[in-house]
């Protein structure tokens, strides 16, 4: 299997995983094509604007295929098992580390430093998912413990850092996706959170409101 | 009439309905000015980013004008009779299909392929409304069974196939119109909304909370 | 002091207040990282993207390593004196006055026009905020009665008009700044909000729900 079939998959699963994860709303087919195309493809999407890249599914509309098929067939399946959900989310860890490795190494490619590396490889893994719970009016993993996105954090950062000594791509990717994976299925298998050290409770600012704007 | 002051006609009334789609919340004249212009620039913005295409009121502020114009006047206008706001949801329609056969048909000059033709048909239709919405913090019609986009999703796919096999711009363009409008004007008058067996309701998938988080 | 060293301390200044603004619901740290970037980086990215520039911040990650400890400082201290509260509202008001009159002349000097130089200056100044409320499920400034891009508007639709009659930047920069810092500064310290003949009250449209969706 080629890494050009892994990442269709990859597409294919955030997708499925986009739609899941809204599926307990109402909402119409049309919902759920564009919220698991959002959730799937979104990501990249925001990764090329910014790095000035062309938009890589304007360029190889198979990505959007398998976006939108992976879609509309979790839309109409829904209810899934319980062990073949279980299965969707350690595949979803998966594909982002993959996305965030290959990612990252598309910006060290385009010489653009490695800090830019290690956002990019977050925002790609991460981007499609919160422009998802955004237009579905959901709360995003940002204000959960979750962990979800410090792994992908962790990961890219080794990667950057492996490349700038050994610069063979294949080991260091290879390293970088088992610890973001890794890392990710003990969080998916034990139930972890962020430990609380590392969370902040509710508690209220002076002078604001429930929102935190300024009261009169 | 030019297709030039249908565009402006179109962009003011996207700013018009923009504007009274948030009205009956409490928001003041700057928030209702953003609003109403995210609503009108938003779609094609998005549009023109993710096709590499120069953002177009950039480079013709005459869309900006009639958007702050018309957004300004509604805000303190405000209320509208129950025919002439009618009358705006017509004219919603039918601005949206015009824009979304325009962006459908930019896409298609710039030889990106169909699917992307599609895509951006659709964005540039809802994506003003979108981002409208969520920065108002108001439910997206993602997550309404309203039909509002799926007309303009078979009418960019009307709209590809007919220039594939009929080069001819004008015919073309205007039979997709008129199936949007169509579509949108009946689901306007006689209040259509999604059918059930296209609609997914309310159920809780297993070991999520509410917001479909992992539960610890 | 650099102008230079001004907009470090600006970004800074962006990412501490824009995760004390959520920093009373629970986050983690990965989360108000994020969200203080965000903040901090959101307003000029998508000021670059709309005029086709180079992101600044992919050419120079200095402005994201201030943006990154600033928030994670801002998380780990988290509850401010009341007096360095106020202290970092008057820097943030200085500091989105700075941003707006540099956009608004990086967009003159690439000769887009006035009006986009004016768009540019507000949406620098406040859509770092507006993106962060949004990814925090926090009601947004436009939703509110705040005084905070008011200034913006005004400040900037006045550097545009003096560069216009007195091409000297400096004089221009500095009569605008002084005036958004101004009226801001009058406004914290008042606790002014938009007079009600400029707002909108609550009021029900014809045959829309809650949520200004069409009734059935």
């Amino acid at each position: 299997m080629h890494s050009y079939h892994f990442q269709m998959l990859g597409t294919a699963v955030f997708a499925i995983t986009g739609v899941l994860a809204v599926a307990h709303r109402e909402l119409d087919v049309f919902g759920g094509l564009v919220l698991g195309v959002v959730a799937a493809l979104g990501g990249g999407t925001l990764r090329d604007l910014i790095i000035g890249a062309p938009v890589f599914w304007v360029d190889d509309p198979n990505y959007v295929w398998a976006a939108v098929i992976a879609s509309v067939g979790a839309f109409f399946v829904g209810r899934f098992s319980r062990s073949s959900y279980l299965l969707l989310l350690y595949l979803d860890g998966f594909g982002a580390a993959l996305f965030a490795v290959a990612a990252a190494n598309k910006v060290l490619s385009m010489h653009l430093g490695p800090l830019v590396a290690v956002i990019m490889g977050v925002l790609t893994a991460i981007g499609g998912g919160l422009a998802r719970d955004v237009l579905a009016g959901r709360r995003t993993l940002l204000m959960s413990r979750e962990i979800y996105a410090t792994p992908i954090l962790l990961g890219c950062s080794l990667y950057v850092l492996l490349r700038r000594y050994a610069p063979d791509f294949a080991f260091s990717g290879v390293l970088a996706t088992a610890l973001m994976f890794g890392f990710r299925a003990i969080a998916i298998h034990r139930g972890l959170q962020m430990p609380t050290w590392l969370t902040r409770g509710a508690h209220t600012l002076i002078g604001h409101d429930a929102d935190g704007h300024q009261k009169p």
